[in-house]
């Protein structure tokens, strides 16, 4: 194999390893079995696992910044759900691991992994704005978009530890929380009001917004 | 002065500059100078940088879990804004360490400092349980409480960021947040539904609670 070829393989082992177990708990040695090679050539190509995890953890990042992508076709409620749908998917494939990166810790805190983790944000964060049509978030958007992704986030941690509540539901859930989350905005602020109007107009009569309005409006009698 | 005493007040100046700025930019030298007293003799009291800053951090996680405490008389929604009113103080007055902090990063995330900022969610957590009277949370309560912790965490750090939304809106904003999502919850499960019943029975008719039922209603008609 060549260089860039063998790189490529190890980081793909090592992000199987990675993803399945939390980090601190996975050897170089493990790695190098895994991958059929000795432990001095692993260290040929990475000088040490953090270095590894970190190439690893940069891959993991652009796959999932890749499921975000959605058409930017048919009402908004769907589309947001299908990203729900990749995302627990990612999520489910990568748990150990995943809950490893977002709790923190030594093993996982540097500063390239916190700069992965913000690129992933930040390309939800783009993408979401997108779909909205908004080229430049107001202050009350950019907070709703950006504190409803921490939302996500911390549900999707909450869920694997224990996987109590089915993630079908919490994947529907968290389409309805964004349109809370603007709801609620939209009592503060006539222009979050205005998208709110924008967005429940083309949204579906049996869709995931209209079940929560409708279910508002029969607690409010 | 006394040995505990004098680690008592270095750790009271170390939590003072380490919430005006980064910690990474505070150093040993500096919190000397502000305690009046030579840098040998801060080594003395503490082994280096971290275990100051860790003390500090103690000090600043016991504070803010003593300002959750609220008496359990009148509406919840009311409660739960004076609680908001009293988180925000504490960002304001800690907001540079407070971002740091919770930011991560090699500087800030050892064992230790994750679990003082566990040990304050978990604060918030009892508290919130208590305050709606429940002893076990059903799982999709406590995904509602804890998830919706973070988001508190995450709106007060985009807030510190710029401070482009008045911190009174946000506040309130956070108390019907945690509404919106028990309602979106409620709409998945007939407990969580029964749950919020009991909550809305005892709110007054000018809370916020009231004020976010008003505008769904209007929204959806």
């Amino acid at each position: 194999m060549g260089v860039e070829e063998r790189r490529q393989q190890l980081i793909g082992v090592a992000l199987e390893l990675f993803s399945r177990r939390s980090p601190d708990e996975v050897s170089i040695d493990e790695i190098a079995s895994a991958a059929g090679i000795s432990r001095p050539l692993v260290y040929h190509y990475f000088p040490g696992k953090l270095s590894l995890y970190e190439a690893a953890l940069k891959r993991a990042a652009e796959e999932l910044a890749g499921r975000f992508a959605e058409p930017a076709e048919g009402p908004l409620g769907p589309r947001l759900l299908r990203v729900m749908r990749r995302f627990f998917d990612f999520v489910d494939e990568h748990g150990p691991g995943f809950s490893a990166l977002m709790r923190g810790g030594p093993a996982v805190g540097s500063s390239t992994t916190n700069a992965l983790v913000d690129s992933v944000r930040q390309a939800a964060y783009d993408q979401i704005l997108s779909h909205l049509g908004v080229a430049h978030a107001p202050a009350r958007l950019e907070l709703i978009v950006r504190s409803w992704i921490s939302l996500a986030e911390s549900t999707a941690l909450i869920w694997l530890d224990g996987r109590r509540i089915p993630r079908a539901e919490l994947e529907v859930q968290l389409v309805q929380d964004f349109a809370a989350l603007v709801v609620v905005s939209a009592t503060h602020d006539a222009e979050m009001a205005d998208l709110l109007r924008g967005l429940v107009k083309d949204e579906p009569a049996d869709g995931p917004l209209a079940e929560l309005i409708g279910l508002l409006v029969s607690l409010a009698s």
